[in-house]
C-alpha cells in the first residue's frame, strides 16, 4: 500500500483534537494526502461567540465526476480518564485493537479512505474524475464552523460534489451490517412557565408554575410520536430536564422549565413538528412560553446508485448485506444532502465516546478495502 | 412604666441576632428582668451537625398558676440591604414608626410582654403565682437547639407551664383582628424517581425518568386536598421544585426529582397524610423513591378559657373581636402545645421577613397594654 491506514491513523490519533482544538490534525492528514496529489485547502472559519475552527478541504482533480469522503478530525472529550486502560491519545495497539479517542469516530476512517484513495490513484494515475475529502474539526461540538460553512466555501468557489460517503461509525457490531441512508432531524424544545413566588403557608398569594408545567409535559407526552415510515423509524420525543432549582421547601418558585428533544423522520419538518407541539401544549389551556430549535431536518438518499454501489463494496468485502438505515444520531450529512446525494458507512460504533475506544485493526483494513471497492465501482475502473 | 417597651425593643433590634448569632440580644432581655425578680436560665443547646444557639428561660415566682410568654429573638437575614431606606439594626423611630429587623418578627412583643410584666408586677408584687419568658435564638431557621429542647429541660427539671401565649405577629393588617388558637401542620415529600441514563437517539437503550415522574406528580395533584374543618382552611398542597439538572439535550438522564409541601389541617396526621400521598402514587404503577418529613403535626387549642382571655384583652384594648384563626406558616406553638394550651397574639405582621420592617409605636404600646390585661385576666387581678 502506498499509505498505510493504521499508521496514518494512529498519527491522526496522537493529535488530541478535542473540539474546538485542531492539535495538527489536519496538518498530520494534509502532509499525508499532498503528495498524492490532493490541492489542500486550509480553511478557518469563525463567527462572534464561537471558537474559532480549522477545516481541510482536498481534492485530487481538476473534472469528470467528484467523488467526495466527508469526516471530522475533531474528538469528544476522553471523559473519566481513570476508567481508560491506555493513554486516550496513544494510539497503542494491543492484541489487534488500535485504542484511542477518535479510533472509531472517526479518524481511522479517515486514514482508511486516505489510504484507499491513495491506492486507487496508484493504479488510475490518468483518472478523468475527481475525489475529495471534506474534513473538519467542528462536528462533536455546536457544528457552525464546520461542514456547513466548507459547503458555503464551495458553493461560492463553485465546486461541485457529485455523490459523498461520509465514515462516521455505522456498524452496531460488526463490519457490514449497516449503513445509513438518511438520517432523523433533530429538534430541542425549551419550554417554561412563569408564576407568581410566595409562602406555601398562603397558596393564594402565589401562584405555581410547576403544577402548570406537569400538566403541559403529561399533555406532551414522551416516546413515538407516530408509527415510522418505510425507511425511518418512528420518530421519538424525550423530555431531558425538568428544573425549577428551588432549594427552599416553604417556598412556590416563580418560573419552571423542561426541555425536550424530538428525533423526527421525514412525516414532520421542523415547522410542522413545532406546529403539532403547540397544538398539544394548547390543549392544557395554561400560558406557556416554547422555543424550538431544530438543528437538523430529516432527510433521506432515497435507494438508489449510490446506495447501491456502497452496499455492493460492503457485501463484496465482508459478505453482508448492510442494512440501509436511518437511524441513530445526527451527522454532518444533515448537511452534505444539500449539495448531493450522500449516504454513510464508518467502522463499528459500540466503542465511541466511551472510555478505551478502539478498533479492530482488521476492522480499519477491511474499511480501506471497502472504500478502495467505492472507488473502483463510482469510477468505473 | 416601670420598664419603657420601646426603649427595650430599640435595645434588642440594635442586636444583630440573624440566627443562628445572639450577639447579646438576650442579654439586653435578661439585663431588663432579673432587676424584677426574674430568675434567669441561659440554656445553650448544640447537637452535632447544627449551630449551638443561646435561648433564655426567666421565671418570676415559684408556684401557683404559671403563665409563660414564649418567643425568639433571633430575625430573619436582611435581606437586599440596598431595599432598606434606613439601617436595619438602628431601630430609628420615624414618624411613628420603629425601623429595624424583629421590629415585628418579634422583639418588640417580647419587649411588650416584659413591659407588660413589669407593670402588672409593681401593682401585684405579693402574686401567688409565676410568670415565665420561654425565648429561644432558635425559631427563624432549623429550630432544632430551640423551645423544643427548652420545654425538655423544663421537663427534666419538673417545671410545669399552665397557659402559654406566643408573641408571634397574628394581625394581617391593624390590631386586634386575629388571634392563633392552632397551627396547621407541615410535612415535606421527597420523590425520586431512578432510569438508565442514554443517548436520545436511543431511546430503547435508555429509560427516561422524567416522564414517570411527570405522571406521578399529575397523580399527586397540587392545591387544595380537603375542604377544611371548623377551624382550619382546606390541607394545601405544593410541589415546590422538580430537578433533573441535565445540561445535555441529546441525553435521557439517569434520576428525576421533586419536592413537595402540604400544609395540613386537623383531618391529618403526618403518618396518615403519607400513606394518603403513597396512595396517590401507588395509582400509576411506576417505581418511585418517597421520604415525607413532617416538621409539624396539626393542632388546636380548641377556643376556652384562654382563648377567650386573649380575645376579651384584644377586644377590651382595641374594640375589635379577633377572629380566631389557625392560618398562616408554623410557629413555635407546635412544640409548647404538648406542654400545656397555648395560643399566639402579637403585632402586624404585614412587613415582617421583609425590607424596612417596621411597627408603629402605637401598636407597641397598645399590644403592652392587652399583654397587661391577659395577666390581669389571668390572675383574677
Ligand atoms: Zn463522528
Ligand atoms: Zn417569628
Amino acid at each position: 500500500m502506498v499509505l498505510d491506514p493504521v499508521l496514518l491513523a494512529q498519527d491522526l490519533i496522537r493529535r488530541p483534537s478535542v473540539t474546538p482544538a485542531d492539535e495538527g490534525a489536519l496538518g498530520v492528514l494534509r502532509a499525508a494526502v499532498e503528495p498524492l496529489g490532493f490541492v489542500c485547502h486550509p480553511l478557518r472559519f469563525e463567527e462572534a461567540g464561537t471558537d474559532p475552527i480549522d477545516n481541510l478541504y482536498a481534492r485530487w482533480g481538476n473534472g469528470g465526476r467528484h467523488f467526495c469522503f466527508a469526516g471530522h478530525t475533531d474528538v469528544v472529550p476522553v471523559g473519566k480518564i481513570e476508567g481508560w486502560s491506555v493513554d486516550p491519545f496513544g494510539a497503542e495497539i494491543i492484541e489487534g485493537y488500535l485504542y484511542g479517542r477518535g479510533a472509531v469516530d472517526m479518524k481511522s476512517a479517515i486514514a482508511a479512505f486516505a489510504a484507499a484513495a491513495a491506492d486507487f490513484l496508484a493504479d488510475n494515475p490518468g483518472l478523468d474524475g475527481s475525489i475529495s475529502l471534506l474534513i473538519t474539526g467542528d462536528e462533536e461540538a455546536v457544528a457552525i464552523n464546520g461542514t456547513k460553512k466548507m459547503l458555503d466555501w464551495l458553493k461560492a468557489k463553485g465546486e461541485r460534489l457529485d455523490h459523498c460517503v461520509v465514515g462516521e461509525p455505522t456498524n452496531p457490531r460488526a463490519m457490514g451490517e449497516m449503513m445509513k441512508i438518511g438520517r432523523r432531524g433533530s429538534q430541542t424544545g425549551y419550554l417554561s412557565v412563569d408564576g407568581v413566588q410566595g409562602h406555601v403557608a398562603y397558596p393564594h398569594l402565589a401562584d405555581n408554575p410547576v403544577p402548570k408545567l406537569v400538566k403541559l409535559l403529561m399533555a406532551l407526552g414522551n416516546g413515538a410520536i407516530d408509527d415510522g415510515t418505510p425507511h425511518f423509524q418512528p420518530s421519538n420525543l424525550e423530555v431531558t430536564t425538568v428544573d425549577v432549582g428551588n432549594p427552599a421547601n416553604n417556598v412556590i418558585p416563580a418560573r419552571a422549565e423542561a426541555v425536550f428533544n424530538t428525533r423526527f423522520n421525514d412525516i414532520w419538518t421542523g415547522e410542522s413538528l413545532e406546529a403539532d407541539i403547540r397544538r398539544k401544549l394548547d390543549s392544557v389551556g395554561v400560558e406557556y412560553q416554547l422555543k424550538c430549535v431544530t438543528s437538523g431536518e430529516a432527510f433521506l438518499t432515497p435507494p438508489g446508485e449510490l446506495s447501491a454501489l456502497v452496499a455492493q463494496a460492503v457485501e463484496a468485502e465482508t459478505g453482508r448485506k448492510p442494512d440501509l438505515s436511518t437511524t441513530g444520531g445526527t451527522s454532518d450529512a444533515r448537511f452534505i444532502r444539500y449539495a448531493c446525494p450522500v449516504v454513510e458507512f464508518g467502522l463499528v460504533g459500540q466503542t465511541m465516546h466511551k472510555v478505551d475506544e478502539r478498533v479492530a485493526v482488521a476492522d480499519l483494513l477491511s474499511l480501506t478495502k471497502i472504500y478502495r471497492r467505492i472507488l473502483d465501482g463510482y469510477f468505473g475502473a
